[in-house]
């Protein structure tokens, strides 16, 4: 059993996937989540931490946990298509955790690209879902391209030429089939950096490269203590703003969820229903030619990405979704990784629901 | 008549939209192409125009017409539906002026998506299209978005950590319906800044931003006048380069059109078939909940944009495409202006093809 004592330094872990799944599901059913759901959130966690998508794993387990207990999400939700097409669906989350709602929408949206070729699902009282590359990949599968738009679950980023926050980081995933390479996925906020990688910095003293964030006089802010007193930088500028806002209207305001000031911040508040707005977009491939044939081109293309000619001090190029793939496979083999604050964290946690903690 | 003398200066001049249309339509019947072709290719040049687009309308003509008479177009095409499901198609441009292959796909789109509430339509064997958000716009008079994704026509961008260019600037254009305000119209490159601009930098002499290029050894490039030293920056450096590989993919391969290291530089070769893909997504605000509640919830996010609270210095906050809504309306009222330089090309272009010119 995992203990972390004062006395002994805690040193980081390495579990295997079931157990990381099933100590999750556990903590969920002690939280009043039903098993099935409760399975199936671990699962879709579980996954964006073998994609390398840490901070959208297991690692928020607990602010969950505390949305959960606080009434936050509905733990017996009605997940239901509240209005269809034959190529489309409005899904109500039924202020559900995000997870389930998400993968509701995906899996409708490959059931409907199946009998039309293509299909766009756009969900309301959805929730946080977690990494936007875990939802884009589910049609893959099935040969299909998928696509991820989300509003973000607190609003980052002002208006360009604004300093008022009313637009989240909100996120586009693509996922692409290939055939021999792995899937093509590209899985990224609007903004250049993200949060975590600034804290990082300020943790280690260091400052930040000009891009990162403008201050609210609208100066370059380079000192990563000061990020109170500016905002993350869109990518391309006005660009990155656009996009943030486009991808803000399809995710959101197209599906009656919330976007701009009616925005709440997940973070911050663990009980107000958020009503977060996501798409899902699926799209056969077989509707626009002989599957094998376009799977062996957008491979191709990502060998010549690969092996372009470099510039001085590149050690490679990388195709978006490569690293991913190659860490997905390495911890299917060889298990997760947990720092030791998580596994404190984790181990209070289990304390909290008295659950048998991680072993 | 307009005639450029030597003796004296040539001036701007105001032409009304009619006269424009009229004087493009008759070169394109004077090299070859039907009459019916040859106006909605100039009524699509010249809505390009009238959004503000300067480089993609008439300015394009005399490149465009070259194209025609060295039979690097198709005049007497077949433009057709090679393949189809409800809501998706494939179509063969047959090699004809793009701008009728991306008007075929959106009017195919915006017809399968009234009937399943959303289709795509991609397009293989088409050309340089113009500016994205002509086409990005026409599902907005059906109540529906619009999405526009191409393989620009000349590669200019490396991936990232590369310096060898795979990659075209592939644009990306969404358009989103409002109520009273102006359509929501995003339209960009995905590199920070356009070769335009840094050619008018180099004209005033002036040095560019850090961000807007980087040299093939991997430094800043500042010096306009060195711009073939290096390439355009993608917005968010990985992330951008992400973004137009991903575009490519869904605009091209899919499509079985040109990507990678088989796209033909548009600009120096007027001869070669370019086999361009682009694709075209139409989705109905029906299928997701009355469609003026929605806009009423369009016009309400694009009001908190522009009414956020300012940073010092900006003097006002841009909704995408407002700008080019109020310059559509006020073109479409008082014509276009035309520079002194751009009518003495025109008036050659009359000449060589034996039409009357603009007068």
């Amino acid at each position: 059993m995992y203990v972390s004592s004062p006395g002994q330094p805690a040193a980081a872990r390495v579990f295997p996937i079931e157990q990381l799944i099933d100590f999750i599901t556990r903590a969920y059913v002690a939280a009043g989540m039903p098993p099935a759901d409760a399975r199936s959130t671990a699962e879709l966690m579980i996954e964006a931490d073998l994609l390398g998508s840490d901070a959208h794993g297991i690692f928020r387990l607990p602010m969950y946990i505390k949305r959960v207990r606080s009434g936050g999400f509905n733990r017996q939700p009605n997940i239901r298509i509240e209005r269809e097409t034959a190529s489309t669906a409005l899904i109500d989350g039924d202020n559900a955790m995000g997870h389930l709602v998400v993968r509701k929408a995906a899996e409708t949206a490959i059931a409907k690209a199946k009998a039309t070729g293509v299909a766009w699902v756009g969900l309301h009282h959805g929730n946080h879902a977690g990494a936007g590359a875990v939802y884009a990949r589910m049609p893959l599968a099935h040969g299909m391209v998928g696509i991820y738009g989300a509003v973000g679950s607190a609003n980052h980023l002002p208006p360009w030429g604004g300093i008022e926050m009313l637009l989240s980081t909100n996120p586009l995933a693509i996922a692409v089939p290939a055939l021999e390479e792995p899937p093509v996925v590209l899985d990224m906020a609007t903004t250049v950096a993200s949060y975590g990688k600034i804290k990082a910095r300020a943790q280690r003293g260091e400052m930040m490269p000009e891009g990162w964030m403008m201050g609210f006089d609208g100066k370059p802010l380079l000192d990563p203590k000061r990020s109170g007193e500016g905002f993350l930088m869109p990518i391309g500028g006005h660009k990155g703003y656009g996009l943030a806002l486009m991808i803000g209207l399809l995710g959101g305001t197209l599906n009656g969820a919330a976007m701009g000031r009616d925005v709440v911040d997940f973070n911050a508040d663990s009980s107000s229903v958020t009503n977060t707005g996501q798409c899902m977009i699926a799209v056969d491939l077989a509707a626009f030619g002989d599957p094998t044939e376009i799977r062996r081109n957008v491979d191709r293309v990502a060998r010549e990405m690969r092996s372009a000619a470099r510039m001085p001090g590149a050690d490679r190029i990388r195709v978006p979704g490569e690293e991913s793939h190659r860490r997905r496979e390495q911890h299917l083999t060889h298990g997760l990784t947990l720092p030791a604050p998580l596994l404190d964290i984790l181990a209070r946690l289990a304390d909290e629901l008295a659950i048998a903690p991680l072993t």
